[in-house]
């Protein structure tokens, strides 16, 4: 029985702590990373919430993932950073990196950082938030294990590689857009299999490269790229900013998440951060954001069901809604999460 | 009669710096500007090539574009630059931003410059070519007139706003893709038209926003976003980088460049510039640019007639085309730029 409950926003943060920290996450670490997957749960997108947690701490045992890691961090520039995971946490290597943007961008209007070594870091948008909440705009993204072909193509060569844009607003909740390059995610035809239902056509194509509407067929072929050569570029363009000028593991080389061994992801993440303050000033740019939310915002929409939205808002309700009437889970799997903090093995942890 | 013949490449550029510069255009930023639509043709881009200086030169003549724009840059951060492009022509104002971003890149390793009061400069990939050609990486976009519709709505309110990702390679041409956020280019529904054939389901939506295989109703309502909401919110993005941080129009205030009068276009651009040689080093770095391009071209075609691509491939070969056999353009068009270049009005000027 895995109904449905609520679980109070506060105490799944310390839980998601808990559960790092008996992992042996040192208590810093446990919390930087901890509120990014808790902050993805926030904002609904439970794909990359807590529930990462188990395949994170899994990983962690198996020896892939180090919980207390060397990370290295290199300044060649005024405005660059490199830092070397050190097969860290993907939230706590994520944590740093931003953190690293931020720094720099304080000091000369922009900060990149490229980071190699690292994990799976959950969704891009809580990493984004941290840098609208300090008053930046972010562009931000990160590789993954390969699941798209090149176009033309039949071979997974390279990850769905999400890119995250993201602003602050005066008059509204932070914009952010955080998106992969593929049309749909590959849990998508999962969930599509699972349920016996055909997928639309231009969700995927089979082993052969050949468009289908047949899940389990997608499912052993490939995702299929928004747009064609475009979703294909600009996930190779994913690929330059976070790994090759990271020096990181690029396209086929990044490892699977699920898997039951000592190797190590090598996922490798980017992060722009540009202060406001350091361009026409953060007043003058506000009124542009208000200006542009408010042209999109009043435009009627086609179906009155489904108003017009400015990205980031949909995840501005939900954090409001979990932060008010708890966070609605599965109840297995909060046991699983207590399980974790109380430095047992959940019951759903993956047995191989 | 109107047929194709090839003008050597040399003397297409000679003519288009001289046509900017009987325009009134002074000689170095016509040197400059002409040589972004003159690349832009010798890639094969010729939607964005040397057929736009009639259309350029038309909005000179009518008072809103400048040719000799008060240019006026402001460096507010180590690695931040605006530029007010004083309404110049986009070119013009396109070829400084690049150049701004690439010495603040040399600097900090990192440049951003913003830029308002541009007209549409061509074609995307031209300017990351120059930033690729110095040894740097380049993300740079610009706004453009308003033919999208926020997802869910109806009503145009920005453009398609593209984007480009570039890095130079060791072992092929320069990685460029240069990509707008619309699944198709607009003109592409009015070449459906004009043949009298439908268009693709997806391409378009009418004016009520349903989808149609209708060109002539997707012209009277709009190109689709690719990915739906994913490249609706990537146009944002663009806004946000260009107009937004710049304080110029955004999205609908974007006025038109087809028009008769002297309203200049508002358009905003930005340039990200990253050098190599401030993060991992640039061997480092372009040995992983290899390792990518390898694995992607080491993939079969699907169809042995459609080989596998890395973007800025098919723009190289169009390029070394071009350099020794000519480049392939209408002949009337070409009498339109040798009139241009001599201070003539061409034929083709549109006449209102």
């Amino acid at each position: 029985m895995n109904d449905m409950v609520r679980i109070p926003a506060a105490r799944l943060r310390e839980l998601s702590h808990a559960a790092l920290q008996a992992a042996g996450v040192p208590a810093e670490d446990a919390r930087a990373g901890g509120d990014i997957l808790w902050t993805g749960e926030m904002m609904g997108i439970s794909t990359h919430g807590v529930r990462r947690l188990i395949f994170y701490i899994q990983r962690i045992r198996d020896g892939a993932i180090a919980p207390r890691p060397d990370l290295r961090i290199e300044q060649p520039g005024a405005g660059t950073v490199v830092i070397d995971g050190g097969n860290g946490l993907g939230p706590v290597v994520g944590s740093r990196g931003v953190a690293e943007a931020l720094r720099v961008a304080r000091e000369t209007g922009i900060g990149f950082v490229t980071c190699r070594n690292s994990h799976h870091f959950g969704p891009v948008a809580p990493y984004a938030l941290r840098a609208v909440q300090a008053g930046m705009v972010a562009i931000m993204g990160t590789n993954a294990q390969p699941v798209m072909s090149p176009w033309r193509g039949a071979t997974v060569t390279h990850g769905n590689n999400p890119i995250a844009f993201a602003a602050p607003r005066r008059n509204g909740p932070p914009f952010i857009i955080d998106v992969a390059q593929s049309v749909v995610a590959y849990s998508k035809l999962r969930h599509a299999h699972e349920a016996g239902e055909p997928i639309p056509q231009g969700w995927a194509a089979d082993a052969d490269g050949k468009p289908t509407t047949d899940a389990e067929a997608g499912m052993k072929g490939f995702v299929l790229p928004i747009g064609g050569h475009k979703g294909y570029g600009f996930a190779l363009g994913v690929e330059i900013l976070a790994a090759a000028l990271s020096g990181g593991a690029i396209g086929a080389e990044v490892k699977a998440l699920y898997r039951r061994d000592a190797t190590p992801q090598g996922v490798c993440h980017f992060f722009i951060v540009i202060d406001p303050e350091r361009t026409i000033g953060r007043e003058p740019f506000l009124d542009r954001m208000d200006a542009m939310c408010s042209m999109m915002s009043a435009v009627a929409p086609i179906d009155p069901a489904e108003p017009v939205l400015i990205p980031g808002e949909p995840e501005a309700r939900a954090m409001d809604d979990r932060e008010r009437n708890g966070v609605p889970l599965p109840r297995d799997w909060i046991e699983d999460i207590e399980a974790m903090a109380a430095g047992r093995t959940p019951k759903g942890m993956p047995e191989r």
